[in-house]
């Protein structure tokens, strides 16, 4: 498993504001709070927490169009935001929340493999900020964060399972799997692709190992972080 | 698992045309040849296989908006339309395809839950037609098929596990898991997610199991739907 | 005249549901009725018929781009389910109707000439379903349907008038007019084209004779149809 | 028939410059040569001819949003250019043209009933302009041009037929019919609607016999403002 | 200077109307008064002046795309209806306008340079004249136009300070100014650039002095045109 | 003026990347190279360089809507990008940079006012490292950079001219004013904005005679930081 940095109070503005690093991989995390939620939810008393995802044009080894100048997300962003915000709602007792809404921005300064995985553990140290700002204004009855999330990919790459993959094992993998958890063991999202090589069912198994080992270390470098403020 | 029908020929353009049902989810899935790649595999004398996937605005229980009307395609038709496609390729030499594109439409007429799984089960029949068509014209030195492509749904409902997940059931489970699976036993795609409740382990391994026996029942039902022609 | 078949009950979630074919032309046509009204109307005490009409990208001898994934319906689009709207409004008495809108979706599964008119002919049985289905939960005063409404088209093919146009002749064809009435032996909208050749007031004749003709024998389908239920 | 003005030269980079005049409403039609055809016809030695409309905003009564601004063209925008473009290229020999495109650019200055049969009318004149202008640089062989194309609108108004009705006309219309003709006598485009009544074949006669003695006069007044020059 | 005409009562629907010529440039420049605010004034008791800003596709040497066509406004459109926008509320006591809309719909008929500065200036006039529409119902209290606003460019073109750049002149120019005042003689917006050369302050000075004279002559026309009514 | 922080080397795989803070607004600005030129340029031996902007959704004090999900970029940011890009070119001989475009990503990490002087300012920085890396490889005859380009506002706030205003002082000004110059002392563009009170010829020059003095503090910097590599 690659280095794993993670540096609250990044930028000044958001409630909660991290920047995490797998190795190379560095994303920044804001967690933003407003007062309102989706209409589907008005009046029903309960929150809502939702994600977006972005790429800076040079985050990559190769210069990518801007999405914003396009006009509009391409297919992976809108599945990676739509991945980051259901593993954080795993976490989030909504109705103590109350009527507001909590949006996870994620968006990628340098990406080498494993954006997806570095977002939702960083936007779970934002998230916990900003839900300690809304206590320390008084504003909640009881806490929403209930366990924490994390996530990390692994592969079988020349024929061996590897934690974590960078840009390079990505590229080169069979299978590709990115795991999130909750820190009570249990599997939030489970995503395996194999766009070459099907994997058996041990294949599988060696993955889901490794990334449950991958998962408690971050739950470990969550909390020390989260400790440390 | 609900009653399963693939009924080819549906239409008569489309080089492959093939009417999908599992329960009340119908789906129809045709496949397109064109002589022409998508521009980064313009001369390399391999082919693509891509994939398509669309609602009739009523075949839900409520009318929902017309993408191609609100301007956009949204994040969940993206999603699955990148998975139909990953799915397919997986079965398919593109080398022996030679400077092709084969195009899976797939469009729901009605839905009753697991749109997405009989799309790719119907899409394999209609790639399959695609290719004899090909064939029967002469203009393919080897067959680009290697086994078989099939998946299906499966989730915690009530606690138990269930196979092939209508709408009811869908709406009501903890654990939705997609499972696209070949016909050596490898799996292909594992989409698992847990919006509410946390999977453990175990229950991971009994939806797998479960999969594995739906999928080999589709496996039959579409062999049968070829050896009909 | 090409065989014509109108199928009730295609599909089961909307309220009308209508497979209408003109020979090798198929069109689904779905009626949803929902309890809300343009900004318009709304407070008005009337309602409201709107259609929108979409083709399966391999509905058609080449496959085209499908308009969701384009992110805009074409001109083609806009201009028939403009048509269809008018058309069917022209039967409806909007203030029995209730502050309710009843939209159309007709989605052409296979095309072969005369989308529009099939479209517009099926549209017609799948608005009477929905309408009954009102009646039957009690929620009409009065039957909002006055009359009924049928399309064909009708051209100059190789000098002599031809009644409904397949794609063959109506590629060939000199004029191409599109007839919309109501079995009162009233015009509705009549649209007609001739991009190669102008045509004389006598060809005008005989195609709105044809017409007239052939519409009669759509109502007679139509009527046959919705005894059967 | 309202007063009809037809102004030539009105601005002065276009191969042709045309303000219509029917009564209060306003048009400016400009006819712009380039040297390239579309995708569909390069390399064939024809030429095309297409148009384009367009409203200012305060061309009407109220404010309506500018289409630019909303990020589409609305379907009576594109149904209206597409009207004019069928009906131009119907006196159009397209060999004769070459491999150039004429763009018809029409757009309202002021609204007052009738703006798609006044831009129709001038947009001849304009066309006209810009081919003596290839003709005039000796760029043409023969003369592309075959005869002239007038358009006008006639509708039953208080149980009268009406020619030419402006807004307020138009508004309390049961029936409304844009006739586009040939000064041959052909009819090129015929597009009658009656979203209230439906209108009889005698009606239908009397429009039809009164939009040829429109057309008559506006073959004139082309005439006349072409012989000006 | 160009000539400089202001047509007022150019169109007929909007409360001002004003044609403004600077030599071969003319713009349609309309204000259209609406009862409503945007969002963010709303219940505030005060008003909003705004501005639009378009080219007709052959308003220029050669045909532009249309923005509507595009489907998106360019980014100097943006900015010049921005900028027309700003200048125009530097006039206006929002709050003696009370809670309504002034729309500023600027359309270049023809394009020979400085189309914004015409539109700044021909845009006061049509504002002045809906203020005189709305005082003529006895709709406001006092007058809420302060001074006058009128805008002309100025350039360095060969090496010579040159004011009010024709399309020839701007083209050729090493630094380009537009130059907004208000007849108090202080500055409104200054947007200097210099893509090829950079400008000394010494250049600068006489930019601005030619500037100050070129405002001088457009107040006088303003109030000339205005006068007229 | 704020503290100024010009840190390059920020990310690791575009040409130039450096992290530029004025006070509490940073700007990461990174440089791509690309072999290829816009169509309007091809074949011409003449290079480009261009700039987008974009500011991370919550850079703000409350959060921002994501361009790339509202599906374009407003107005202010095509207004900031077209500045820095047309800023940039002018410190550059393009012929000296051969057929090659430069593109210049000023993403704002943190927003406090003077987000469009900082990314000019950091820009050029990331453009000289560009170069450099281009000139390591050997791929350039000559330097194409002349001088130097830097960036700063200033504004009339509270009576007295004040310089680099953060987003306080820019809130509560009367006149802002953006200057970007070159080392030579010359002025490249100069954008004054008076919403509120129009500016008089002595505030103006107090203004230029502050941003001149600003200027020459960020060539200080600019330099020291390009000499630290």
């Amino acid at each position: 498993m690659r280095e794993v940095r993670i540096e609250r109070g990044f930028t000044r503005h958001a409630e909660g504001s991290v920047l995490v690093a797998f190795g190379e991989t560095r994303v920044l995390c804001t967690a933003s709070v407003e007062n309102r939620v989706p209409g589907f939810l008005r009046g029903k008393g309960t929150g809502w927490v939702t994600a977006e995802y972005g790429m800076l044009p040079r985050a990559t080894h190769t210069r990518s169009d801007r999405e914003a100048s396009r006009g509009k997300q391409g297919g992976r962003t809108l599945e990676i935001q739509r991945l980051i915000g259901r593993s954080l709602r795993a976490c989030v007792d909504r109705d103590a929340l109350g009527e507001r809404t909590i949006t996870l921005d994620c968006d990628v300064l340098q990406a080498d493999g494993g954006t997806r995985t570095a977002a939702i553990t960083g936007a779970y140290v934002a998230l916990v900020d900003a839900v300690r700002w809304l206590q320390g204004r008084g504003e909640l009855k009881r806490d929403p964060i209930h366990g924490a999330v994390a996530a990390v990919s692994a592969g079988i790459h020349g024929g061996l399972p590897v934690l974590d993959l960078d840009y390079v094992e990505d590229s080169g993998c069979d299978t590709d799997m990115n795991v999130v958890m909750n820190d009570g063991g249990g599997f939030i999202e489970l995503q395996g692709t194999a766009e070459g090589h099907a994997f058996r069912r041990d294949e599988l198994d060696a993955l889901l190992a490794l990334a449950t080992k991958g998962c408690g270390e971050l739950f470990a470098a969550q909390q020390a972080a989260l400790a440390a403020g």
